[in-house]
């Protein structure tokens, strides 16, 4: 572990993986309330950076990067890799090769917590009728579920062998604002995925947790009772977009897999040939 | 199923069983809301209708008139039968009978969606000491359960065997305020009675459900957690009612099987002899 | 309760309903050591009856008739009613209402113990790739499966009411031996069975109890761990017939309903309509 | 049981047992509106009584003075003995001889209800990673704890034999604020505990429940969801200390048992010589 | 942890306490194929010993004679204390100060495992007709049952806290053979007793186990599944005796106390009067 | 699919990968009596075939070489891999893209069936004091055990997305002989994994099983009763090789990981650097 803050933040340094994606952007200002300096990295140019942040522009499939990337940091939020279905060679070297580069160098320079960007599309075959709770089994939509299955299997061989701890979280929908129907859901505002993310990186104790990023939405296909020692609260909601989705009698009998399941339309996603990078 | 809305509304024509009851009284004015044209039965004369509405005068156990009756609707509210421990021939005719002939009706007519009124006495056996999920076995306390649990059974049946979704609501006490001291813990509002059928019309996806009828009360014997993904949400609480029924001290030691079980002074009906209708 | 054997026997007398059947008639003999009278019934001609029996034709529809079967037994095997799918009217009167009749007598007689013939099909929509436990739901595939959930419902209300014991033997294929590949697991032998009804005649206490009517066969879909209280081990299996069904590779992609639930072919069979008896 | 209240409280007279205590000094207040009389007693001198309480010193260990103590009273708030981890032969006088002597006096007198004062200490050795339902294993942290495990045995005996019905609160920390990180976990403010203990006198049925104490704090090692027929429901919660103890980043890697095991420092207690009392 | 066997023994010493009741006279044999030495004490004067046995007198609420006694031993096989319902303060004594005695012992002296007769009576208000495994809730049927559940709590804080491993054996009835209809089902031939002894003395790892003591008879109320990784598997059967016992039919609605819940007669115990020793 | 037998055995042609490792070898003989043409394949040569056999040798991260492997069979049995830790990139190869490549060239030519070996690896970090049943959460003990899990959730995801059933082996110690005392408890004979993957391959349904590859063993940690569908009933026993490794006393108190965790030796492997192929 490396030094801790000189001003009296919590955490000496962050890193950020993903800082260029969507939520990534929605991290930046908060972590810089937590850490002296916030290292944040992606794939792409990251562009301006702020006083307290170091840019890095890495491959996370290029294991050199990754370990020099991981070096002198306190905790990681690791948002990087693939988010969508991909082909699977892409989403191999994203998100199988490079959350294992992660955890090999988050191993031997010391760092001892991850928060995890898993999906709750590692879930997404269940059926909308259903309620899970963070013990129920994988079920992966997707290729890209797969290799987040894959990223929850690793995290947890990392710390019962190592002691290193993760947050795994499910997110659902993060967006601005609720899509479509299916997000009136899965919809996890800003505001809900910041302290999720506070939440995750300042308990005291993590061990190797899983919990849904969700808002307290009226409709709810997950329930977070056993990650309530993490303290997440969510305080929005998608009621407020209600009405906008609501308009049409449900088509019980004829509707789709797209409907029945809780990836929606993940689950029809054909998979892709194996592809160049 | 029939012709959909003209007129925007979610629904062409909605049936409503049961409507000159209690419930049904408080439903029809929301249901104006949902659909063009709400069809109401009951086995009595129902009095004036309104201009969306179309009356039947209906006895369940009549197979035809039965058929007739759900002819040409999207979706049924089922209410209708016997809402009290009866002598059985009569819970027979009305609530076995009756509600095969209802389902037999909408399997011809290609009716997908049917809300049913279940009712607490299908678990009211349990004692007051659990809290029972939507998954605890039956345990009847009445002949009106007993028949209660074949109108569930037939329903997952159905669901099954033709795909037709049923929402069992096992409604707890609805009344305009709780009448005794059991019905602060099994207290229903009216206001979220017609949520809770709103949430089970609405849902896009219902499958085979159970959810327990009951306002946010105090003391709670049902959790509908399992349900969460129907969105039911109370907005009301016996609360304001519980100094009027909590006077005296327990009587732990010498209560009743009244005071013992669920479902309250039902357990102790003597069952009735077979009486003609 | 009547009087008790004057012989030595454990029972006085013992009622048979459905004497007349496949498993009736199994059972003929072995209640002969276990009662000094042994009363059979069944809705058809009994022919002959041995020195200890009485024989009684009875509908079970018949109220009156049914009070009179019932008067002066000590317990009661109940196989009568129907016992393949069936139009719905005629399930209602032998399963529904004869059912009911039965347990009102019992009551009236002070009859304490009942061996109920429930069946599989309650259960048969179940896929066949779950394993079973006694407490599983109710998932029927057929009417008849509708209306021995009724049974096990109404027998459970007896027994929280009246402490009148019921112990629902849900049996699997009971032939001389199995006849098709999904009785290979389903197969339950008639030592087996018999050795079933004596266990529940004979346990101290049974309270309200479920069991699988199956013998120890090679592939299994029930579990009988949680009624283990009452004695029954399986001394046959179905290993012996395994190779008359084995010969072909299994069709994953293309099985039918048929193949895909417990229920086999029940869960195929087109509701009937009404019918008279 | 003893003559009822005259003047129209709930309870005639009331016995609080560990009345000296910083909860028991709590509770006096709210007593008051409970009962005609409120009989207080500690090993040490009470002090100044008002006109409704009756003092008594009382050694728990002295079988005799237990048991005139109890005499004539409706329901007792036991939370006497030591609250701490001591010497074990003291805890086994305090909280083994006397939590029996208390219970032979209750069954000898009559009284149905008591309310034991246990602790958090009896499951202190699950991780703070879980979240513990009311059913969770025994698990004490101290021999503190063992003892309240012997206490929660005993009441769990003399309702099954002898009807006497028990709360026991596993009361958490309460204190006026929470004093330290762990507490913002385990804090139950003296609102909530009155609430709690008003809960346990009332609540018509209480069988032998068990029920954390606990305030609504934002994170949570215990959920309560099986004791929710008591009517519960804490109106507090450790937010508003939050900022308070929450200065600097976990040290996952490093932190010992008391940081690991929701018991805190207890864990870390050394065992302590039998000691003269 | 003592000096290790010079014979080739797996044990240098063994300890068997209670060396003189009936399971200890049935150990004593089989314990000196385990150890070079086997040290056996009881409150009772022991008779002759062989060359390989040490003999001590003990009291076991006498903590010194307690701590002398644990000196050198490898292991521990807990037998002493009262094992029948007594009066309160001689439980006190043998089975809560004694229990605790010893474990300390173990503690000061590095003892790392002890086989501690525990008992289904832990258990014995359970119904009959249940089937538990061994993470079943307590619920004693007696004071002595109270005194058991103490045992299993300490030993499990000691385990929790001091790394000692224990094996709680829930001994059912363990005689020549059975004597009465309920030990049909409880029966635990001393082969059977033997084996599991040794069981929980040689598997690698104990951690805090729980078993019930039972051979495999033909009816059961208790399910070992989740202590399967000791390796015990009972080789005999009550199944021998079961004509003696099964004379009679069961008188199902008039069955008192001791023929509903499986702790049989203790359940009727009336609470003795705290005694002289 | 491909063309059925001719022969009328019941496959046409099996595909075996991994056929040149241990258990390949054992398999090679029995699959001959189960189809026309078994095609079997490894990394490395496979020296002489039989009549009946087609030999491919095939790197399994080659996409295009499997999928022509693939082409024409009607069922796969895949032990195919790296089955011990190994550094993350050939892992990574053979067994994450490896087992991609498979299940897309599956897909593509209709093979239905697949019986995958995972491994009680996936498992490993699960205490040994536990008993685990198939539902049981991963907790890979080693990068190879990671691989495994991905294949888990692979297969699933080919099974819900495509019905592609799979049979999860997760393989124990598969020797001639138990080579250690793990072994006593983690053996699984030739024969018996002969029959399970008999089993696999003729199970009518199979839908997406998980069973645990081990022998009827004294001592236990894996719960087959999820999987009784299968049929699969292991007849041979660890029991004979007992008394070459009971020799020692356990030391319960200075037992490192490789005794504390069912993995094994697994657990302690440190993590291999990426390496070269």
């Amino acid at each position: 572990m490396s030094q801790h803050s000189l001003s009296g933040k919590p955490f000496g340094r962050l890193l950020l993986t993903g800082a260029g994606g969507n939520l990534g952007r929605q991290l930046r200002g908060a972590l810089a309330d937590w850490a002296d300096t916030v290292r944040i990295s992606d794939i792409t140019e990251l562009g301006e950076t702020a006083p307290h942040e170091e840019a890095r522009r890495v491959d996370l499939a290029d294991r050199e990067a990754v370990m020099e990337m991981v070096e002198g940091v306190d905790a990681i939020v690791h948002l990087g890799g693939i988010s969508i279905d991909a082909p699977f060679d892409d989403l191999l070297e994203a998100n199988i090769r490079g959350t294992y580069n992660l955890y090999e160098a988050a191993r031997k320079h010391g760092v001892k917590r991850i928060v995890f960007a898993s999906s709750n599309h590692v879930t997404g075959f269940h059926p909308v009728t259903s309620v899970l709770d963070t013990d129920a089994p994988h079920r992966p939509d997707s290729l890209y579920g797969v290799t987040k299955c894959f990223g929850e299997s690793l995290s947890r061989y990392y710390f019962d062998r190592f002691g290193i701890e993760t947050v795994c979280l499910r997110i659902g929908s993060s967006f601005e604002e609720p899509k479509n129907a299916r997000m009136l859901v899965t919809f996890l505002s800003y505001g809900d995925f910041i302290e999720l993310v506070r939440c995750s990186l300042f308990t005291n104790r993590a061990g190797h947790a899983v919990v849904y990023g969700v808002s307290d939405n009226p409709a709810c296909w997950w329930d977070n009772a056993k990650a309530r020692f993490l303290g997440y609260r969510p305080r929005d909601s998608s009621q407020a977009y209600a009405d906008r989705f609501a308009a049409s009698a449900p088509n019980a009998g004829f509707a789709g897999p797209a409907q029945q399941f809780q990836g929606g339309p993940f689950v029809l996603g054909e998979p892709m040939p194996g592809a160049e990078r």
